[in-house]
């Protein structure tokens, strides 16, 4: 058995507190030795990813602490009990279970009855079914056409993995002819979001995939009738337009309302379901059961590279206790993701939430307050995009912001132009280059205004093209780099209590139950 | 003349430091005082308008304080200053005239021998003349046929003002029947973008606007090409299809290649383009220019407020030095941005730029490094989607993150559904409303892990309906107050060195003349 402690209670921590100095990047990005670093300082990610962490504020020194650190906190070791079934969620005492959908690392996971690798596979299976039968032509819809557009509705986990993958893929899948169905994506309880959906798609050729574990969510269950009310309108029956991906317990699970129903369980977090069937059925609808099979693939090459205890061969663990040093050590509260794709542009987003929900907290899993930092601020837009941004801070603003680069040498459909000698693709590549070294190195210059400190940390992870697999890699790498900085904090990354509090009160408006400050506002809003 | 300090000189701001522990939000937004504060801490923003600052961390001792340091620091008779065109951006030598773009609030300001609101207001006369013959038929394309879709290509500040802008007046102007065209984006080097786009629209149909104030842009005239070369394959004449913003004296000004081009100068800023040609041409052809007019009109108003020496009366102002206060005297590192409307999806993205890109600075004005903290990290998306997401660590995570909600009455389309006795709209309102009093009052609770520790400050800017003229207001009001901001802490606000190093390196890789990491990176990308 493992023992979870507070970090500040490590040896390897306070070892490694005394290391605060101990890397002068520019120094050591300079000349043959950073070169060196670049060679040297890079780990495979699996689906031919690489991290490559050159140009982070790290040594020897302190690699070798955070392998210490690593193995005083029993990193591996959790997660193998995280993947063999133990009640890793201990505030809602549940297993969790999401690179279970995608690969089995170790021994059979029986819950409830079920062997739980077994159950995620027969979901998939039935996907894949129902997605072959929408584009094979037999589902259609009551006139007996074709569906022509999947629009997810869902809110959070349900909205921000899924619709982000999507993104990441519907150029990919265009360029590789096998692009099925066209997908838009309903969330915000504002009613102008399912509104203008609606306005935009083609509703009697549209399949509509109701996403909720519990089937009480207020924002999807209200988006599911502004789209009822839609389908009524359009005299369509929407038991033939609407299929439903829940828990079996549900509301919404064996509803004759639904085409059908596909299960996930409670042991998939929100945030951590894009392999499970949130994402399986739009992105196997979109793009074929196959492209999303080779999603899951890539991801279970990362889990699997993610299971071993030497930390410079585990770029997800590597990932993590960097950004403990960086946070915990350096002092650093923010982080920014910097994909130099197009592809992934709402990547930030899903990572924005998978890393601040799972690790925004302040209590450990006992229920203490703890007294260190815990997860940073996330945020990020693609590059070149955020050069001509905000880049102007992270290079001489007043504060030091790890940044997290991410880039691919080839793009996703080939189409390009050279321009001065070199393609649009080489100068993204350039672009992305060049910035991790302008972060590290910096350049002096008589002019305070034009002078760059460098010493700006960065790390890159580098792939040859945006593909099923190397999303699925990179989403696994994330996934997996936030549930070893949660073990490092010892919180728990897999509730959200902070999440309930709002939903309270926000019933106490609508029921008119308020008083004081809650009254005002309320009043403003003519609530 | 006004004088230039750094912050840390000012006595008020050292009367200032002294009152870091003077406000207890939870006590203060209790019971009756906090409905006090909502009543009265509220100050009119312009076109209906109101910031309401009950929720931040101030009383009557700190507002009595930050007036103070209002006074000390001349912020309104800087802005006077900027307004009637001294050289307010001293590293470029450049006056600042982007309000001049909407209206005239103090005396005449002739610079190069021209009246520059005459300048503006021509430009705009020019706009509206041309897009009103675009979507009378008097200008077509070469089959004489109707436009119908238009293609801002632009980067940075001729992206994301406008491309925010657009989002936040689609769904408005289609349902208000003032919606004229559709409007696309290409923004990214990224080969993907520029193809995406180009494969989405009908080209045949299609106008391009040009936008790069120096015509030099790379990654603007880069898509240029890719535009061009999809309109020779095609089979048709680029210059029929494009028209250019540029300044006079760009090479892209007065050439045969474009329909028409529009100017703008080097006193308008990337960032503070929206209301000047930048955004004008785009928004004018896609909405008409009567729209566009109305959203002047909107941050004209919330400018001539901006003027007020009294700060209690001058939203920009209050917001930005309780931003100060938040930044320099409690030690908040970022700010996030909640908007409860869909329409303004991308609004926290153009205010990551203009925000992050104007105050993200070391130096001060005299290239002297300063002592103190500068510009935060701005990040944010819309509610209710944010509460699924990131709102878990603002609620119990280590870092207090102070917090901008907007909200508005009334939804833009008008269409909603009823479910549990409520409209989505009411349900929308209803959750922020409920966030604010949930960020500053918290929750006890014996289980520490659902207990909430509340004083988590925010305010929020209330409207009625999103329209051109709030979303002008909106608009301007940001600008004012990132402009204050940059004078509190005596940067240049309007320049952006930090941006130069990261091109001079990409053009290094491009030209292989590269050495150390910036070769190796190269080679790993095979440049």
């Amino acid at each position: 058995m493992t023992e979870w402690k507070n970090l500040d209670t490590l040896d390897s921590y306070k070892k490694l507190q005394g290391l605060k100095n101990a890397v002068d990047l520019k120094q050591e990005m300079s000349g043959e030795n950073g070169a060196d670093r670049v060679r040297q300082y890079s780990v495979k990610m699996g689906a031919g990813m690489n991290y490559n962490y050159a140009a982070k504020q790290v040594n020897a020194d302190v690699l070798q602490t955070l392998e210490e650190l690593a193995s005083e906190a029993q990193l591996v070791e959790k997660y193998k009990e995280l993947y063999e079934g133990a009640v890793i969620n201990t505030g809602e005492k549940r297993l969790v279970l999401h690179q279970l959908t995608r690969g089995q690392l170790g021994a059979d996971v029986v819950a409830d009855g079920v062997n739980k690798r077994e159950f995620y596979v027969e979901q998939q299976n039935r996907i894949a079914d129902f997605a072959n039968k929408v584009h094979n032509g037999e589902i259609v819809n009551g006139a007996g056409e074709k569906f022509t557009t999947v629009v997810q509705i869902g809110i959070g986990g349900s909205d921000l993995g899924p619709r982000a993958m999507y993104l990441a893929l519907e150029n990919w899948a265009k360029a590789n002819n096998t692009f099925k169905m066209n997908a838009e994506f309903i969330s915000n309880v504002d009613p102008d979001d399912a509104s203008a959906v609606l306005n935009k798609v083609d509703v009697a050729h549209s399949i509509f995939v109701l996403v909720s574990k519990s089937g009480t969510t207020l924002e999807t269950l209200t988006n599911e009738s502004f789209v009822k009310d839609a389908l009524a309108k359009a005299g369509l029956d929407a038991s033939k337009h609407m299929i439903a991906v829940t828990s079996e317990t549900s509301p919404l699970a064996k509803s004759d309302d639904y085409l059908a129903a596909f299960y996930m369980d409670d042991y998939i977090g929100g945030r951590y379901s894009s392999t499970s069937a949130v994402g399986g059925a739009v992105l196997s609808l979109a793009f074929g059961a196959d492209v999303f099979a080779r999603f899951l693939n890539g991801a279970a090459e990362a889990d699997k590279l993610s299971t071993n205890a030497k930390l410079t061969e585990n770029a997800a663990m590597l990932d993590a206790l960097i950004g403990v040093y960086e946070r915990n050590v350096l002092g650093y509260e923010s982080t920014a993701v910097l994909p130099y794709s197009q592809g992934l542009s709402r990547f930030p987003a899903h990572l924005q939430q998978l890393d601040m929900e799972s690790n925004g907290k302040s209590v450990n899993r006992f229920g203490d307050f703890v007294d260190y930092k815990t997860g940073p601020v996330i945020f990020g837009e693609p590059g070149t995009n955020g050069q001509h941004s905000f880049y102007q801070l992270l290079h001489q603003g007043t504060d030091i912001i790890p940044l997290q680069f991410v880039g691919f040498k080839n793009n996703q459909i080939g189409n390009d132009v050279v321009i001065q000698d070199s393609t649009s693709q080489q100068k993204l590549c350039a672009n992305v280059v060049a910035q991790i070294v302008a972060f590290a190195c910096g350049k002096e210059d008589e002019n305070n205004n034009k002078k760059f400190e460098g010493g700006r940390p960065s790390s890159i992870i580098v792939g040859d093209k945006l593909t099923p697999e190397s999303l699925g890699a990179l989403l696994a790498h994330f996934e997996n780099k936030v549930m070893f900085q949660g073990f490092v904090w010892n919180v728990n990354s897999f509730d959200q209590e902070g999440v309930q509090l709002g939903k309270v009160l926000a019933k106490r408006v609508l029921a008119h139950d308020t008083e004081g400050a809650l009254k005002e506002y309320s009043d403003i809003f003519n609530i």
